[in-house]
């Protein structure tokens, strides 16, 4: 079993805020993370595919292959973007880096064919990190 | 001459957007920094102050009190702030890295008293980064 | 299961000298590691939690949270010491990686309360790190 | 158990080539990675180790000793080399990622004596890693 | 004035070979660099405009425009190729950093026209480092 | 001219303290800088030589020379070694950056004698760093 890691960086805003809770409720929970006007991050991601390298390429997965899918599903959607805002398949959902990288997962699950999706790491700054793994 | 360099980051949005132009002006200029929800980065701030050192400290210029100048006068400004809207010395500003730049040179000059200030370098991303030197 | 990480980095001296063997022992084991006075690193810590999204936060664990965990119970006791002389809770431990990461583990484990600890990582140097699982 | 790694880096030059298929068949698999002249990588190695400390040192392993190893072992064999020409232990590979990190196992496991090789991870460029645990 | 720094990475081969001299000399001179068939590096290009920010947009050089010309001019010349053979600007240059720094420079200085090229800044290792000012 | 730079690693102890000032002088000056047992770092240090390519090698300087120079000058003086108490060259000097840097100037210059030495950079942190051009 091989992993095989790519990494992509994009820049998004966000905002943590429950519409369920009140403002000062939001503020308790969240601190500086619910302004009103939401921050942004150079978020980092790494997504993780295992797998047995093919006998004739050597590889598991053809790096520039899921560099597509991962442009094409999800950077395009997401960079330069507001994630409260600006994302269909964010609709709903407080994004948290937990929340994120577990909606990424739904999203690149089914184009994943060579090998299997193994992770997501989701790096929102240089100190803070989730990982999901299914 | 030593130039001390204290590193710091924060995370912000902003958007690229000239109120003097139309939207399809702005959007040829800015193209997606002019997304009307904005996006946000994990800035990298550098200020370099330079001088001689002090023969009792064997300092330029202590670098906790360089950095609690920087907490006070930039960073409870602009971290988990939208650039464009919550941050009073950027009002009317187009907040790109040079604008920012440069308005962070205006607000720290008078708090360098030990040694001058000699240059404050802001990363946007990994791949782009401004400097400005007065 | 998602898996949280925060870094953490501190400034530390350090020995590696085992007062049951010689002098010459020492050296032969620890080579230059066994240098009398001492030398030091800039630790990178990193701490993993894992465990499932609250619904009301969507968070494993409020990283601001693990972040004043982290500093009080083990930043504000190593940064800036000499772990063989200043740690109260290194007392009698051969301060290697493996050691420190074990009572970090220690120290650290009864204080997280939302998710479980699920590694600790030190690294010593850009080239040298170790991980412990409990 | 602890986990202890070691980093390494070296650069090196490879090609990826299927000698068993023609050469249209091989730049519709490999693209510009099959490029007659080769091109190159500052590759990193991250080589782990897995065991309980030592009583009497408190090392898993000696890094020193590992560093030793791997200096012997592989990058005297691959640092400055082209990796389909030079190298005794590549003979015949496709040298991918995924199967150098492969080759790497074999090469250093039987002389990890002190705890177990756990892992090899071998780092192409800062966005493509792969990892192999045998 | 403002310094606006794009940052780029490519991977490519070389070989330190000066055809003036003997094998021997070749090896005395350039050790494991002049190996026969080449190595390889993940290169880092930094390129630096300098000028003032424009008064529309706020830029120096719209960073975009700079990744075009990057890419057009350099990255899609040099990336997967070796430097000695496949590079119709670097034909009978030692393809030492210093050299290709230099030949960066005579390439791109032509297509900066918002502001002035300032700098082209080549790390060939992580350790190894140059700059040309012009 | 071009501006050749090489990067070099190494962790040392040392404590901020200046002998002709009283113990409570000491830690209002140098507050946890001064603990008695002392401090560490992996400190960085990044040498810069500028000059003109030589024709018949393209190189400034061999860096495999000035990888020689720096560990046989500095690195082997001061890796593992406590900065106040191990090392000649210090003696006497308080152990800042500013200081150091000034110190390893003066060791290195008369070293160099390919080009001439322009900067010494210092980095005691990821967040802290001096430069010294003579």
């Amino acid at each position: 079993m091989i992993y095989v890691t790519r990494r992509a960086a994009f820049s998004a805003s966000h905002r943590l805020y429950n519409p369920q809770l009140s403002s000062e409720e939001n503020i308790a929970l969240f601190d500086k993370c619910a302004n009103e006007m939401g921050h942004g991050h150079n978020y980092v991601l790494e997504v993780t595919v295992a797998g047995e390298p093919d006998e004739k390429s050597g590889y598991v997965i053809d790096l520039k292959k899921l560099k597509e899918i991962l442009k094409r599903e999800i950077l395009d959607k997401v960079d330069h973007k507001h994630l409260n805002h600006d994302v269909e398949f964010l609709r709903g959902v407080i994004p948290t880096a937990e929340n994120v990288a577990k909606a990424f997962w739904r999203v690149l699950q089914p184009h994943i064919t060579d090998g299997k999706l193994y992770s997501i790491r989701l790096h929102e700054t240089e100190n803070n990190a989730v990982e999901y793994r299914g």
